[in-house]
């Protein structure tokens, strides 16, 4: 077990729990009879999944902009991201009144640019195959005076994504263990930095599907890996690898990493469907996909954070249609 | 409005949660900002769908097993039911110890037929073209001396139903509306019962789909109406016609009822997907089909009761696949 002593980015995760009181859902706490029947063990599901706009990074995205000074924040922010981030800052910027540009690749669904467009944000398409987004928003970041608001590596980030994990231990008190899924980083740091000081006990494990084993060798090695557009099902974790500042902040805090295989992670989404009713993206589920998958020790108090719900009809459909 | 003076099937609600507190599960009340913002009201959704076998057909089942005497019980209990409320029978029968039978279609799916069977009921089965599942059961009862436990046509099951408009009331407190969506009417007497005492200027409105408009007609005409078979996806709403002791109640509690088309009900099934992120079934999606569709004013404080989220793979397949 690592030596967790609360820190400065413990008490920015409580700043950052202040910050976004009110504007943020507290999120419920879920659990399944079944499943802790079947385990032997109590499983209780964060889940961001019913956040606003469907995934924890709300939580990040509007710690990061409402800490910025109020004079560069009407400068208007921007962002690169197709995904979550994208529409999590979209919204915020809607919602604190700011000018706000998300580039998107020209290649990106139809629905998401809509979905980005409709918070009001002004979408910047760019040829993925011949152009790099962080050039393209880096430039203009400079011609427009803009901030910008990168999806992980950025310490507000950070400290707003640890906050889920924060509600989820007011709630649970101490657990043996809590499972987060791992993309670029920035919510299994800030969980790591909220559990280590408030379940010290606690073990804290990272999860990344077998297919996108960055971090998991990142980890293991302590020299940064990188996966180049993995072809998991688990759309959010295809970050090409930890950042600056995420990279050693799981080094410091995580107590370890596991790798799940598709079929455990269609087999979670499937669970979250058939028997708890809700609706879990891929990389959402790779925390019950590690206790389905038997990769982690299926005992005690285990928290599970479900990092969103953002899964497209045909995606659902074709998990749906597998074996059971 | 209707005269809603609390009754002795007040006083039966208020026992049914007594008898069910701790055994059936509180679910959460949902809103939506999207909804209320686009409407201009304030819905609060109760969410039966993540109550256990993921439908209210619990809260009714335990009422009525629980409430028998020891004897009675020991001999065992029978029911006929290919959905929700067999499934209900069969895990409170396991909960309470109780054999239990339930009578299905030989025709039935395969995962409703082990889904029962896991829970330890003995699934009899019938040749629905030749046999009728009412007589069959009550031979059954007879010949094994069981006791009947019937969907809905039961005092004990109409006020076990009625629980969850409770709940929802003294989370709210009052509401200008009530949507119920109604089958044989236990869940809507219920709730119209519910709700006439707790909050008495609330509208209790009952939601068919214009396919299976049978309580719509009996509700205008003051006479039983049926249908047989009707072709709509709301398959909970499938029964024939409201019962003896369900049709009196709802001529007497009810507001009024409303019919919607199979479009709004697929509609409200992917807004819960899409916008709420959870499961559910179209019967369960009524209520906030008739918000959709414009049948009911969206205006107020409205409750709108989600019955439950057994839906199957394809079913939300096709439905997904719709245009949005």
């Amino acid at each position: 077990m690592k030596d967790k002593k609360p820190s400065e980015w413990y008490s920015a995760v409580c700043e950052a729990a202040e910050r976004i009181r009110g504007h943020a859902l507290h999120t419920p706490v879920m659990t399944s009879s079944t499943l802790d029947a079947e385990l032997g063990a109590e499983v209780f599901f964060k889940c961001e999944n019913l956040q606003k706009i469907g995934a924890f990074k709300f939580r990040g995205a509007y710690n990061a902009i409402r800490k910025l000074p109020e004079d560069e924040r009407k400068q208007g922010i921007i962002t690169y991201s197709s995904g979550n981030h994208g529409q999590a800052v979209a919204l915020v910027g809607r919602m604190l009144n700011t000018p706000t540009v998300v580039v998107m690749p020209d290649n990106a669904p139809e629905t998401k640019k809509s979905a980005t467009a409709g918070y009001g944000a002004k979408v910047v398409e760019y040829n993925a195959e011949t152009e790099s987004r962080e050039e393209i928003a880096t430039d203009l970041c400079r011609e427009r005076n803009l901030t910008m608001i990168p999806p992980y590596d950025h310490p507000a980030i950070v400290a707003g994504q640890g906050t889920a994990a924060m509600e989820l231990l007011e709630e649970t008190g101490k657990l043996d263990m809590l499972l987060v899924p791992c993309g670029g980083g920035g919510l299994l740091s800030g969980s790591a930095i909220a559990a280590g000081a408030m379940s010290p006990e606690c073990r804290i494990i990272g999860v990344e599907p077998e297919l996108a084993d960055d971090a998991t060798r990142s980890f293991r090695t302590g020299e940064l890996h990188r996966v180049s557009n993995p072809p998991t099902i688990a759309d959010g974790t295809r970050t090409p690898s930890l950042g600056k500042i995420t990279f050693p902040l799981v080094l410091e805090y995580v107590d370890d990493m596991q790798t799940v295989p598709e079929k455990a992670i269609c087999d979670a989404v499937r669970f979250f469907y058939y028997r708890m009713k809700i609706v879990v993206e891929p990389s959402g589920a790779l925390g019950l996909a590690a206790l389905i998958n038997g990769s982690v020790p299926g005992n005690g108090r285990i928290g599970v954070i479900i990092s969103g719900g953002n899964i497209d009809g045909p995606t659902m459909s074709s998990i749906l249609a597998r074996k059971m």
